[in-house]
């Protein structure tokens, strides 16, 4: 109950979040208690739930440009594998102490490159002082043509796994964020070791598949904890099974290198958080139609296994059909 | 990246959380990576997002029940202030270590009793482990008829100001929480100490008046952080000023006599936070309209002053039309 002048919530809003809002009639300028927003006629609501924490989800000496830019990325990609075009976001700030200008201007820029990059308006939140680490909890906004939420639980016996991008990337990124000289050692050259890092600080989520998912996929969800816990999730959900081929896993350069020097590396790749590719099912009268519209969306995807009718076994086999055994099974927040 | 078998977030969400989704398709359970509303057609949806954190706003050894009661609550008054009728929520969790389950059960039985109380669902979310105090982070969806939302900036000199309720029960019922002899101090019985305590743990947000502040009112906004600063906060955006009657103040009795027993204590009815009253201003020739509106809501309401042409300035007036001195301004977040 007091008022320390300069360092106000209001200031923060006002000074550095509200020009994030303009351009949206519905957010009155983060001025109002609510922010308004309708879906256009003939159009779901999708929405997204999906908090960054300071030495959870990124380190607390991370440029604020990268914490703001990933806090928004990793909601797009939930919202992208559900079929779902960005549209706004909401944000819950808490901060332990009053952040510096320089700070909120860098945190600030990465939101509004995000923005730009992802098609966003943020229209309302709030800003808290309190203890333990920074935060900022991101709840995002999408639409869809009524009626076509692609949904987790909808694969079927037959269909096709595919995953965009290739994986590994951001896991391996964390690796080096954690200890650079790593990069020597896996014999990674300056530009594979910034790629990697930037896999891990500015994660690439794919909008640009919604509408091949929405037309041709059964299942989809975005891989946030790691390939096996998440195909593990849909296949539960969807109560069938799935065989993933190993060699058929899409690596990129420095991740094939990585696994050269040192194979035990390769559990990383099914087991690494933070990759924000999409995973999805395909029925396979229509995976072709898929993949050309994917290409067409310019994000490239690649059969990674099929779905069996084996309930909630996942596996993963080597090139002659043994099943591999798997010693971490991913991600958990506890 | 490690599996603790049984303390997982998913036990979190399928034992406790997903319950709380039952009876709302679009939550999928909470077993899906989004989820999907869409307003009835004719309506706008409504959005707030209001976080509690331990220590903040409310104290670590609070029973669960009320830190979860709260949590929703506090929402709810935003939604009304706007005139939105409560729908849906999803709600940021973070705990520090994994929660006990009898906490987590007292947890889910007050957003239970919430959740029954206005009408809503839980219908998305996401459960963190990260250092720090408790929060639950809550964004919240109203809907009102397209159009109609009540706006905090649309006051008019002349305008009569009205709040609901009765003022400064919850900052009473703080400092009751913080040292319970004051109670013997103010000469409060048991029944009126128990009353103002609940006030501050079980806040009773004013959803039945939304209606008439879609047809009547100009301008509205809920009392969080003072009637004074909220109060300022609405001129300025409204570029008007108030001028408030100190005995037109509405007090329940035991507020009354605290302010009988202490004359100081008279700053805390302008100056305390968490009344989640609803103030608001209407023109004169509707204010009886309003008034019968808010009586068949049942809905107290009294007028306490008016707006005027003085920009920024808000005063409160003794019964000789004195301006009184303010030495607090309300809650700030820094």
């Amino acid at each position: 109950m007091s008022d320390k002048g300069k360092q106000s919530e209001e200031q923060i809003i006002q000074g550095f979040l509200a020009p994030l809002s303009q351009g949206y009639a519905g957010a009155f300028g983060l001025a109002d208690d609510c922010a308004r927003l309708t879906p256009p006629p003939g159009h779901d609501l999708i929405i997204t739930c999906d908090p960054v924490r300071e030495g959870v989800h990124f380190f607390a000496d991370d440029a604020p440009q990268d914490i703001a830019y990933k806090a928004l990325a990793v909601n797009v990609s939930d919202l992208a594998a559900k079929g779902a075009k960005p549209l706004a976001y909401v944000m819950a700030l808490s901060f332990p102490v009053f952040p510096q200008a320089n700070w909120l201007r860098g945190f600030a820029g990465g939101l509004r490159a995000a923005q730009d990059a992802f098609g966003l308006h943020l229209i309302g939140g709030d800003t808290d002082k309190a203890p333990g680490p920074f935060s900022a909890a991101i709840t995002m906004f999408g639409t869809l043509p009524t009626g076509t939420m692609v949904r987790r639980g909808g694969a079927q016996s037959g269909d096709l796994v595919f995953v965009s991008g290739s994986l590994g990337r951001s896991a391996f990124g964390l690796q080096l964020r954690r200890d650079s000289s790593l990069a020597a050692r896996w014999g990674l050259s300056a530009a594979e070791h910034d790629t990697l890092l930037l896999s891990y600080l500015r994660p690439c989520p794919r909008p640009g598949l919604c509408a091949a998912l929405r037309d041709y996929a059964n299942a989809a969800m975005d891989i946030s904890d790691g390939l096996m816990k998440d195909l593990g999730r849909m296949c539960a959900l969807s109560d069938v099974g799935a065989q993933v081929e190993l060699a058929a896993l899409p690596l990129c350069d420095a991740v094939a290198k990585i696994i050269a020097a040192d194979q035990q590396q390769r559990n990383l790749v099914l087991s690494g958080g933070d990759d924000y590719e999409l995973l999805c099912t395909v029925p396979p009268e229509k995976a072709s139609l898929f993949a050309a519209a994917a290409q067409t969306a310019a994000v490239p995807v690649t059969q990674i296994g099929t779905i069996t009718e084996d309930r909630h076994s996942v596996v993963v086999c080597d090139a002659g059909g043994a099943e591999l055994p798997l010693p971490h099974t991913g991600w958990d927040h506890f």
